[in-house]
């Protein structure tokens, strides 16, 4: 079998394992995979294609030969092996945020922006779950009318945070059930049947960090410095797929019929609209899901060449294993990667 | 012992049982309480001061002697019976939204615009939960600089949908934790590990009934005609308590340490804003609480003059049952109602 080299870094993770399933759904060229992870999970065996691979932990040597490496295991981990791995000759696609703002790496979204892809490409950073989903519906309407401002207020899936959350929020609700307390672990409070207005940590200024990088990747991705975004980010009790309110003003002439039209011929979104039927994008539907769906398009009253759109999409996916496929996918095309 | 006879219709609901709790917490003077509900209920008995009270069905005769009844049996029940209570001399405080657009009755958070309660008040209406906690927290910040644009995304408990809504999110979850399935009854989807970005009805122009309530309610209790107001309103599966994420533009100077000093000092608010320490308001915290809690309150970088809020209140209480006996205060206060 012809292929590449491939890595999953963090391959027993929420977003690894779904790298894994990605790359057999796709039938992305594999022709060697190599799963590694933190000691802890050595040796436990992952299934690709029918076969059984062994997971390794991760070390100075885990790159030789590999031709790409995908790499979700957390920023300390990323900046601790991405330069090995460019060194041992592999182009790494980032899915932590240790180099998503460095002037020198791309932040990709294929649908948005793969013009920055090219043969310098050595490190390529994953965006964030919750900016991916936004980007690529912003992306198509300020081609056509320039975003003068965003308002977005986030529904974030515990998944987000990873397989341990994903657990903390089943043992919370099974604890809850039967009358019992379950304290939190990986979130700053309970997070069954409440609502969290914190991801991430606290800076500077009253944002979290995951505002901040919603603002922040945004503008680099929209290649729009100074873009004007306000994010009030929340997680909410819900297994997987984020959703997002999200307000837009537009410069110019915009209104919710021109946006539905733009949003229903752009590439890797699905329109999902109609009211009468009560018909709109949900986590639950959306799960398992590759594009980013839109529904509740509607003119916001409030302010001129405004709009109102609802956003939800599979942050395991969309907003995180699949993208890093896809920029993959992008470097094939490109022949920048050659099988 | 002298007191008010007081009625309350609905009293089996979600608010109609915290209308009871709150007479009794609040040592409201009661002479005499009738509780009305629909005929299924007739006979079931609520306990008031440590008295049974057998529960009555509601008919045309229920208001004969009455001082003041609570109403919050649904719009098609006050428009019923609203009259009827006043023709019997009672002055009706109502929950519903059958009369709050109405020139001539009163639309009342005692905080915010108790002045509009006069002699001539007969039907008084209680606003939408989600409406009340927003106004308690724009009015003291609109009376100091004045707003000029509200964006508002909401996190909406089932509680709001009443009692079997309620019940139903607690058989969704049970049904999940035992991989079974539980169809949705009161919500047009399912809510367990779910967001529903649609309360009520959808309407003309793409809004849903509990947004545009938003708006217009907000409008006619800040008495400010055509204040832009972008509400989008999304059921989350939180038991109790509504959360919202509020952005604030105004026409002059403001920012989130003057947002802060107004709120520390305003009536019927708790500011709670540590993020230092991750204190915020969160759902399960308020719930049983009196006040409206604001909680990161920070500076909108994307516009002048434009700060970002989370507001978090006890939906039951001062989102309805608390609120109206508030209102019922105000009444005592002014001699309007007279014990």
């Amino acid at each position: 079998m012809s292929g590449l080299k491939v890595a999953v870094v963090g391959a027993t993770g929420a977003v690894g394992n779904e790298m894994i399933r990605i790359l057999e759904e796709r039938d992305f060229p594999v022709d060697q995979l190599h799963l590694y992870a933190s000691q802890r999970s050595e040796g436990k065996k992952l299934e690709f294609h029918g076969s059984k691979i062994t997971v390794k932990k991760l070390d100075n040597d885990s790159f030789k030969d590999i031709d790409v490496a995908l790499f979700s295991a957390g920023a300390s981990r990323s900046l601790e092996f991405a330069q090995i791995a460019v060194q041992s000759g592999a182009i790494v696609i980032d899915n932590s945020s240790a180099f998503r703002m460095e002037s020198n790496v791309p932040l990709v979204v294929p649908e948005v922006n793969s013009h920055c892809l090219n043969s310098k490409s050595r490190i390529i950073a994953n965006p964030n779950c919750s900016t991916i989903q936004l980007v690529v519906v912003l992306n198509p309407l300020n081609k056509i009318s320039r975003i003068k401002r965003i308002v977005v207020s986030t529904y974030q899936a515990v998944s987000g945070a990873g397989q341990k959350a994903i657990d903390e929020l089943n043992l919370q609700v099974k604890a809850k059930t039967k009358s019992e307390e379950s304290l939190p672990e990986n979130f700053p409070h309970q997070i069954a049947f409440n609502c969290l207005p914190q991801i991430d940590v606290f800076l500077e200024g009253g944002n979290t960090k995951e505002e901040l990088k919603m603002i922040n990747e945004t503008r680099k991705i929209l290649e729009s410095d100074n873009l004007p975004l306000s994010a009030t980010c929340v997680r909410v009790p819900v297994y997987n797929s984020h959703s997002e309110s999200v307000n837009i003003e537009f410069y110019e002439d915009m209104n919710s019929k021109k946006a539905r039209e733009i949003l229903n011929r752009s590439e890797g979104i699905e329109v999902l609209d109609d009211i009468k039927k009560s018909v709109y994008p949900m986590p639950i539907d959306i799960s398992g899901k590759d594009d980013v769906y839109v529904g509740r398009i509607r003119d916001d009253d409030s302010l001129l060449n405004t709009i109102n759109l609802w956003v939800v999409s599979d942050n395991l996916r969309k907003g995180a294993a699949l993208n890093a496929v896809q920029i993959a996918e992008c470097l094939l095309g490109k022949n920048i990667l050659e099988v």
